[in-house]
């Protein structure tokens, strides 16, 4: 996985398990949401427009959770990222998302920034 | 329990539930916010500046949940709410909330305005 | 949507929201979750393998969101799900559930039970 | 602060925020529950039976949350644990945690096992 250059880690809290005893789905995507945060820096500036998430394996309260993420796609005004979701040497979810730059103030979608650009690029 | 004037039911959803196969207890503090909303019209004028939960019972996925509420005193700036939650006829939680009149603009506790304080009477 | 036979309705929690104001994307997970719950009576014999959503519109605390629901495929082991989240009358995401018929107990996929194929070709 | 012996460190999520863009208050319950997981060494023993939390400040997205926890009385079958949770130097957060030992077998209360009383004495 050396070319997945973005690593996040947190720690499974007991909150995110559900009835069944182990992380319900929906939290899978707090998990990639906190790791495209480190990817781009914040949220503002985008919006998630798709997320398509394979869950492989279970995952329980306590586990140290890792996402690995990079950037396999950039458009003109939107981004892919995939992202491998692990815990303790085991692919527990694989996942992508499309981000689209969004200027919040015009209401519309904008080019990415050259300066995003050029640091996905150094992650595909 | 006809001197709690403020009725806010919903569903519990599955994911209100932990490991435990019930009600989180931090999803009881939601409950309350939701009735603090009907009670207040919104929450953008208000610091929840305490809350204390007696939990009396188990609730589980599926359950109608009510929350009725009553204010059992007024002050200048601040102002108690006592709730109630219920389900199916048997009381799962009894809980305080103390809220504080904000103006987040000036950043400052205002008094309660008189709208709502009178409302609030209403409800004693 | 006539031919989306599953209706789910509930309301958006204060608390479904983030800090950009509208309901955040791991909850619309939360609705299909609940939708999923009335479409099979239940999640225990069910495995969530696979999800995706495209996210259209934004929702608000407050807002009644609907799921409509539909089953498009059913194979032996398994089945899909599509999803359309509205409100108000606009679309706010489209989404898809692949699930997996499987026995706890052996701890391995079993074949999609004829009840519920019966139940869910009524819905294709 | 100390006398306050445990001491539980975590990340705030960006979706433990709500719209006022900082944490939500039933989120200071789940950072409670995680800080006396660490405590108890697990939860399944015990009901929470009451819980007070005074909130002092705000809390952001990123910022590093300190649970401090300790006991100050320890009964026949229940025991209270009071918390300072701070961030950045700051106190955001005082609570007490009533719980209750309690027997998921026998569906009723039992004393506090040795072993937990006299680490908790410890903490006193």
């Amino acid at each position: 996985m050396s070319d997945f250059p973005y690593v996040h880690r947190e720690r499974v809290r007991f909150r995110d398990c559900d009835a069944m005893g182990h992380v319900n789905n929906a939290v899978y995507s707090t998990y990639l949401e906190e790791s495209r945060i480190g990817v781009l820096g914040g949220l503002v500036d985008f919006i998630l427009a798709r997320v398509e998430i394979d869950f492989r394996a279970e995952l329980r309260a306590g586990e140290q959770v890792e996402v690995r993420t990079r950037c396999p796609r950039v458009g003109t005004k939107s981004f892919e990222l995939e992202h491998v979701i692990s815990a303790d040497g085991r692919v527990v979810a694989e996942a992508t998302s499309v981000l689209v730059s969004y200027d919040y103030g015009r209401g519309e979608s904008v080019p990415v920034p050259d300066g995003l650009r050029d640091r996905l690029a150094q992650g595909q």
